[in-house]
Parts: C-alpha cells; structure tokens; sequence
C-alpha cells in the first residue's frame, strides 16, 4: 500500500450514512471547497475555471513551474526528468475532454454514502494541451520489456481511510502506451496554463474514464511489472456491495445526459418556474464508452419518450453532444426526464445503481418545472 | 417592491432550521453550485476564478459582451448609455479588493439559518480593473438634484421568497459618487475579462462591504430620490433577531483571520495532521472597517493569545493582510485559534453573533490538529 498506516479514529473506514442522517459538517465542508458545474454553465462549448467541476482529494499543492519536474522511470530503457520548458518543446496536442467525478450521484443514493455529497453536476468539458503521453513513454522505451501497469504520482498528500499517501492512480501500459487513447500529459486548459486546482503545472488527462485516473500535480510516471495495488486502486474506487469483497475497479464514464434547467430559480429551493408556452430545452451528454447517439425527454413521468436532436462534432470523441428540443409549457408542476444511449447501446437507468462507494450513478436526471402564469 | 409575488409554496418564506435538522439537498444544491476559497489558497495574494468564492443568487444569466449596454438614468443630468468598449476608453484604475459573503459562517450557527450553507470559507481577493463609480455618476450629472440612492441592477432573474426579480441592491448617492470609496464599475478581474460566475461583462465592486452589494452582471445604474426599498435591500440582508422586526442593514465586512489549515488533512474529516516540531502558521486577515493591526493566535483553548506578525501594504486598503508565525507541535490534539483586531479597535468574538439569516458570523476560526509521530 502507500504509507504510514494506524490513524486510529483520525482517519476512519467509509461509511454509509444511517437512515435519517442528515448530511455531515464534515461532508459541508467538501461540498464548499469543490464544487460542480452550475447546470445554466452547461451552455458553454467549454467549461472555464471555477464551471468546470472540481474535486481535490486533499490539498491543493503550492507548487512552482519554473522548477518542476516530471519524471518517466521504472522498467524503462531510458528514464527521463522533464522541466515544463522542455515539455513545450516537444510536438503538443490540443483533446476537448469531458471529464466526470465517478462519485457524481452519490448524494442522491440512498442509503448514502458518506463522501463527497455530488448531486448531479460533477462534469466540465475543457480543451486540454500537452504532450502525448504515449510519446513519452516511446522516448523512455516503456514496453520494451513486456506489459505492466504504469502509476502517476500526484503532488497531493493526505491520509484516507489510515493510509497516508500521495495520490498516486494506474493504468494498464497497453492503455497508457496506445495512441488511439489519446493519454495526455497537459499543461494547459483551454489555452491558458493550468489553475491551480486543475493540477499546476501539470496533470494527467484520460479520456473517457472517470476523474479519479486525471492524476493533478503530476510528478512522475513508474512503469512496473507486477499490478498496481495502491489505496486508491484497490481500496478506493471500487464497486462494492460489501465492505469485505474486493469489488470491481470503477473506470469508463457511463452514459449520461443533464438539461439547462429551464426559466428561473427560486433561490433557495432551485425550483424552475417557467411561463405557459414554448420552452426550448437544451443540454449535454456524454459516455465514455461510445458516442452517445440518442437523448430522449419525456414530460409524463417516464411514461412514453421523445428524441431530442443531438447535435456531435466527431473530430472530438471525448467531448460532450449537445442537444436540443422545444417542450411546451402549460399550467401546473411537470416532471422533465432525460435519457441518453451511447453507440454501445447503454442507457441510463430508471432507478439509481447502488454501490458502497456511490460511484457511477448514472441515473436518469428528473428536473421538476412549475407553470405558473 | 420588485416584481410579481404569489409564488405560493414554491417559493416560501426565510426559516431557521429544528433543532436534529441536518442539511437539506436544497442547501445542499446551493453548496454544490456556489463555492468557498479552498483554505490553503490563502497562500495566493490573489485568488484566481475557481478559488475566489462565488455566490449566485439565481443562473448566472448568458450575457453578450459585444452588445451589453449599462445605462445611468435616472436622476441625472445626463443620461448614458455606453458599451463595453466605450467604457474601456475612460480612464481604467485597478483596486485590490477583498470580498467575504454575508452569510460566511452562516451553517456554524446554532439554530442554523436555512440558506447557502458556508462555514467560513466564502472569501476571496482579485485585482478589479474597471471605471471609478464616481467618475460615471459625475459624467451622467449625478447629485446636482439632490442626495438619493443609487440603484444597481444586475441581469440574473429569480423568485426569492415569493418576490420575482432581478437582483438589485443600491448604495446611498454620498457614498457611490464619493472617488476615496473607490465603487468601481469592473470589466476585468486578475486582468482578464470578468469569467461568467463574476458577473461577465461587468459589475460593480463596492471595497469594505460585503458581497451583496458587488451587483455581477451589471446593465443599470438608477439614481433616485427616495430610499430603495427593494427585496434585497429591506427584506434581504437584515440583522434580525424576529422575523417581524425591520432589522438593521449588513454593509460593512467584519473583521476575521483565517489559517491555512497546516499540515496536511484526511479526506473525508478535513482533520489536520502534523509532525512534531516547528510548524509555519501563515494566513490573511481583514476588515471592512479599518486596517487589521493585530492577529493573535492561541494554542491553549483560548486562554493566552500571542501575537503573529503582520504585513499589511498601505496602498492597497481594500486588501487583506498576510499574517505568519511559527508554532511548536507537540504530539497530542491542539486546538489552534486566530483572531484579528482592525485599527477601529473591532476584535474577532469568541461566541458566534446570531441573528436570523445568519450574516457577519465573524466568530473567531478554530483548527484542531493532530500531532502523531
């Protein structure tokens, strides 16, 4: 495992919450340093610093650029240390990533984890520049001598759960080493350098996989021989029932769409009021397994289903669709529900799949609208 | 008043919750839409989009920086109409401008006013370049006619408590038009255009009060000749004790210190882990009323009090200090306590201030911290 472990009550297992508990100090004070994406935020192509969804495991690192490195080294043939200077000299690459926590859901699951409390609006979509980490791990002669895994060490240090690490993620070397994936070692995010809670200077980016693999403050790259198995590999991130199985690792993003709520808020309830008329409702979605190719609404409680127009540009594959329809207003309070389906045929469920964790819950998003005239 | 009213329950009055009352996913929705300053992004002198903390009161509305007009009307000489770019012509001044929501400390209270739940983190500081408030009233003519108000609307839309409006909020004339209050009309935060959750294209940024009155997506100035008597105004930000009661205005930012929480933390509780030896203590400290003069930190429940060191940069008022010391770890649990005194002889309290909506809890900050080998 990582560290130093026996925290004691310092640092305790996960937990579920019990039937009538409401949401902790502790977990308030996750909800108010990350944060999501204000749903309205969703009309943006690209979603900037302060929209985009952030989840920062423990601190931010203060960290320097100007004497940063990143280091390649493990079974390699030619181990390399990287200032920023001499990564931006090597060829870059510009990958519109839409990128989504995998405990986004979680608050809505019941009985409900205890973690941080997400709702519904984890996600951003960013236009990430870097270097190919492919390409890097050519240069170092990674995969000369066989498969393995290959781990990114975080600068963010922290005890989880009694295990006090770095946080420290893995990929298969067949993933990391394939082009096609389109792995990125980015130093920039949407054109500027990245903020410092997107992981300054420098962080991973994996298309089409859950946040957790996106390793921030990224300083070195191990390639090894036998499995990864680091806290947040084989105790974290799971999906598990029980707390004693092993579970199964939590990767691919599953499909899921979110609509603009449409007309006003209330501030305090958020509930939507629109006028009596045309609506038009617009939105994004996104699966990491396939382009999603099918959004559907329905405004009779899931009784019957329109397609919306989706609306995908396939030079970005790992970008989120838009879509758009016209719903028409009367009076009284409706129930707005859409649905996506990627390529692969997966559709978001109907009732919210349960796991220990809280992760991966795609479940369908329900948007009560109040008519009044 | 400001619009329409007669939301019915959709809309319900301001309440204070039970006493075993956890946080509701309406509260809830409000923290993860809006969010604090992550505490150890104090370390910045100015905090970036994303660490700065954000409140929107309703959508942040989809604005046009191309078309958008602000007009100053009212009771004026001489009406205006400018655009963006006619606004960049004036002569442009930047303030470093500390901003804290009235409601930071809000969700420490006990009984807990029911509304964006902040513990102590909605704080955050930018370099605001713009046009000076006063050199737009003076162009319109403004004051000629007389003292009045001035009325600040903003584009975002939303029901609060029955009320339909746009959010507005105004400042008495003497103190708008007044150049050593340093109102500004700002176009550019940190030098770059005003990102879409801090009121793109434009806002006002009123130095030394809170938040409320920094009106984001700015379209009107109103000069008036009676008082403002509008939601925000005289229904919103009071000091109340009973709901009946008209209450007092909250204007002027109380004085607080913050901590970076030092060493490093466990996730899920935030509780703070060191080692034993010297441990760096640093943070900031302000106050809308006067220069902080004086941060003291205790290590013993709040029985001694020892001075930290100070430095505070005369030219920028509007700014928060930088404070620092060092302290000694030993192993056990600590319970560290900082407290700022402004040089108007404002000390932070050691007993949270209540009232009902939960505005200027300047309650001292307490960081408990963990000592283990």
């Amino acid at each position: 495992m990582d560290g130093t472990t026996g925290f004691g009550e310092l640092s305790a297992p996960g937990r579920v919450a019990g039937p009538d508990e409401g949401i902790s100090t502790a977990e308030l004070a996750l909800a108010a340093r990350n944060h999501g994406l204000p749903l309205e935020a969703l009309r943006y192509d690209t979603s900037p610093p302060g929209l985009h969804y952030v989840l920062v495991h423990y601190d931010i690192p203060a960290t320097d650029a100007d004497t940063w490195r990143l280091t390649v080294d493990g079974r390699v043939g030619r181990p390399l240390s990287l200032g920023l200077a001499e990564l931006r000299e090597r060829p870059a690459v510009t990958h519109r990533v839409t990128l989504e926590c995998a405990g986004n859901g979680r608050a809505r699951l019941a009985p409900r984890p205890v973690s941080q409390p997400w709702l519904v609006e984890a996600v951003g979509t960013a236009d990430w520049t870097g270097v190919p980490l492919s390409a890097l791990l050519a240069e170092a002669g990674a995969g000369e001598e066989g498969a393995g895994d290959v781990v990114f060490t975080g600068a963010d240090h922290g005890v989880e759960r009694g295990t006090e690490q770095d946080y420290r993620r893995a990929l298969p070397l067949p993933h990391a080493a394939d082009p096609a994936r389109d792995v990125l070692v980015a130093y920039a995010m949407n054109g500027a350098p990245l903020p410092p809670q997107h992981g300054s200077p420098l962080r991973l980016v994996v298309p089409g996989w859950y946040g957790m693999a996106s390793v921030k403050w990224l300083r070195a790259v191990t390639v090894t021989d036998s499995p990864f198995t680091g806290f947040q590999q084989t105790a974290a991130y799971r999906f598990r029932q029980r707390a004693d199985e092993p579970g199964e690792p939590v990767t691919v993003i599953a499909p899921r769409a979110l609509m603009i709520p449409p007309g006003f808020p209330d501030f305090m309830t958020r509930a939507r009021v629109v006028r009596p008329g045309p609506v038009p409702l617009t939105g994004r979605a996104w699966s990491g397994h396939a382009p999603v190719v099918r959004v559907e609404l329905s405004d009779d409680g899931e009784e019957s289903w329109t397609d919306t127009e989706v609306t995908a540009d396939p030079g970005r594959p790992w970008a989120w669709a838009a879509w758009h329809t016209t719903w028409t207003a009367t009076p009284g309070t409706h129930r707005l529900t859409v649905r996506a389906t990627d390529a692969a045929d997966h559709t978001q469920p109907l009732t919210a799949p349960w796991n220990r964790g809280g992760f991966g819950n795609n479940l369908v998003q329900r948007v009560e609208v109040h008519c009044v005239r």
